[in-house]
């Protein structure tokens, strides 16, 4: 069977980079890798899941071209997406003598993807790494944009930096060992780029619904190459997100609160999906969208079988959800923004930037509304 | 008594920022503070030690200016450049609620400056920090460049990143409450920047000697503008050390395999100042550097009160040394570089950059001359 063409995107950060996708190309990292030389030596990092499902492959193909390298598996899973599981990276290159002339090969979700691209921010104060995502999130989001980093207990994400992979290869093929809830929370993230900046992107999210849900390499590959130009977009423009890097955030306002308050009991992209919903809602109420696109929203996400209300039984009110949106990073000065959009692919732009005031009644009362009976 | 007006070294890098120089110089700290409001919350971060000796006066300094600052003080000492020690920065800041949009201002010498200017490269993925360096070493070398990091069992500085203050504030005041040894340590990186870079600090430094070793301070700030101004020109134009900056190296390899093959008995500055020796011996051997002028470096350094020999107490054979320089991250690919005088002001550059290969059959008859009986 002939494979369609990979999907390759530019990124123009200092130095750009691509991101390669389609079914089987991580068939084309041995090559890359010898004809870029990012390092002098390689350390693949993968957790434990993913070293059982797609490690020994991605291996074989380095050691078909020669490339040695050494493993290292953390435990799987966001609970150790931390700085003791960064140390023991960190533990197990210096164990090595790992060099700074060294490169490391991030193999897996958005957790391998965090901490290994922050290991790799600060071993040696930097040495290059490359993404090679196996979840649909990951593929759409960790991936693009550098942001690396591990959370606290206070906190996610609260320790981090941003650094730049050297090239992503997106294997849609990794996506075939994915459960049904991993590739919705990754749809999510798709939904969430038509919203903000390609209103074609989700019109086909939509039209496709059936053919996502199973798992059509094609499609995958068309929705993440397409998904990925629009972060790329974005990140070029707000590298360290100043500005426009802030639409990347929308859902994520209310989506993050509810992550956070239902003890992460809620996968991510489901917190997205749900928290989407609501900020497109109150964009409405607030006029800032035009009235019926918010419908227009939650129809496909509802359609790809994404949470659109918050599940009752979280227990959650809509003033625990939004002291917990003021609780997290983004409410500066205690006082809640959000990006919105004005309408399905174009986000509002205020006075001081895509971070527009969240009128707090408003959210309350849609919050209410969306509370499952 | 009046005090001359304050050195203001310009760092041209993004973004540009200006080390300060001079007697009472913290007295500026706060209106620069309030003008350039690079937080709009602060946090001390100091040391056991200096929070006894200097602490105080700079939080009074900012109260006076109504600036309240939150301090978090961290264990003295290098064996406390850790991991751990980062942890529990991050950790008083994460209780603190400490926000994206904090900085963060490092009171102390050049552990605690590489710690905070660390935990500030990886706060939020990167808040601004400003350096009040208080010892010599730190003046001339740790504030000036972005080196943040911390150490490993198996190496130092193994984990850091590239971050630069905003501001650098050397109050030469500070120096009065340094050890000699101290002192001296800081010495050593002023001669570095004058074999370097600028003969004329070298000579003045020879010229000044008794008044340096009295730490006149109109004395002392002159020499830390001039090693500053060395260091800022050399870091403007490497800031990542792919090239010249591997001039800031010398006495370094060597300097480095002492003070780890001594298992640190020998301060920074010491084991720099022997390195310093020993590479400048190794230079005009190999026909690098015109024949007496190692010797004039060598008598500048031991004017200073510097050590020049390896002492014997270490028990170190030349063998030992060369290992442990090898074992260093600076050897690539086995083979022993350091960056080398051609005549004192101006370093050597061969084919590959400013890194000469190092004959290590020279290196051991000059490392055996130059132990102690």
């Amino acid at each position: 069977m002939t494979q369609p063409e990979p999907h390759r995107i530019p990124v123009s950060l200092a130095p750009p980079y691509e991101v390669v996708i389609g079914p089987g190309v991580a068939r084309e990292l041995p090559a890359w890798l010898l004809a870029a030389r990012p390092g002098h030596e390689y350390a693949l990092i993968t957790d434990t899941h993913v070293e059982r499902l797609h490690a020994p492959a991605v291996r074989a193909l380095l050691a078909a071209e020669g490339i040695e390298v050494r493993t290292i598996v953390v435990p799987a899973g966001e609970a150790h997406k931390t700085r003791a599981t960064k140390e023991l990276i960190e533990d197990a290159l210096a164990a090595g003598r790992f060099g700074r002339d060294g490169a490391l090969l991030a193999l897996g979700g958005g957790v391998v993807g965090d901490l290994a691209g922050f290991a790799a921010a600060t071993w040696h104060r930097g040495i290059p790494f490359v993404a090679i995502p196996t979840t649909l999130l990951a593929m759409v989001d960790a991936s693009v944009g550098g942001k690396t980093g591990v959370d606290l207990p206070a906190g996610k994400n609260l320790v981090g930096a941003f650094h730049q992979p050297r090239a992503v290869f997106a294997d849609i093929g990794f996506l075939a060992t994915l459960s049904d809830r991993e590739m919705r929370s990754g749809l999510a993230e798709v939904a969430k780029c038509g919203v903000i900046r390609d209103a074609k992107l989700l019109a086909r999210l939509d039209h496709d619904a059936a053919r996502v849900i199973a798992r059509e390499p094609s499609v995958l590959a068309d929705l993440v190459a397409d998904a990925v130009a629009v972060k790329a977009e974005v990140v070029q423009a707000d590298e360290r997100e100043s500005d426009r890097r802030q639409i990347l955030n929308f859902g994520h306002t209310i989506g993050h609160a509810l992550e956070s308050a239902s003890g992460y009991a809620l996968a991510h992209g489901e917190a997205v999906s749900i928290g989407m919903v609501a900020e497109a809602r109150c964009a409405a109420r607030q006029g800032v969208l035009a009235a019926p696109e918010d419908r227009v929203i939650e129809g496909v996400l509802a359609r790809l079988g994404l949470p659109v209300r918050v599940p009752a039984l979280l227990g959650l009110t809509p003033a625990a959800i939004l002291e917990a949106a003021r609780a997290d990073k983004k409410a500066r000065a205690g006082r809640l923004r959000c990006a919105m959009p004005s309408a399905i692919g174009t986000m509002a732009r205020g006075e001081t930037g895509y971070g527009l005031p969240l009128d707090e009644a408003v959210a309350a009362a849609v919050l209410a509304e969306m509370l499952e009976a």
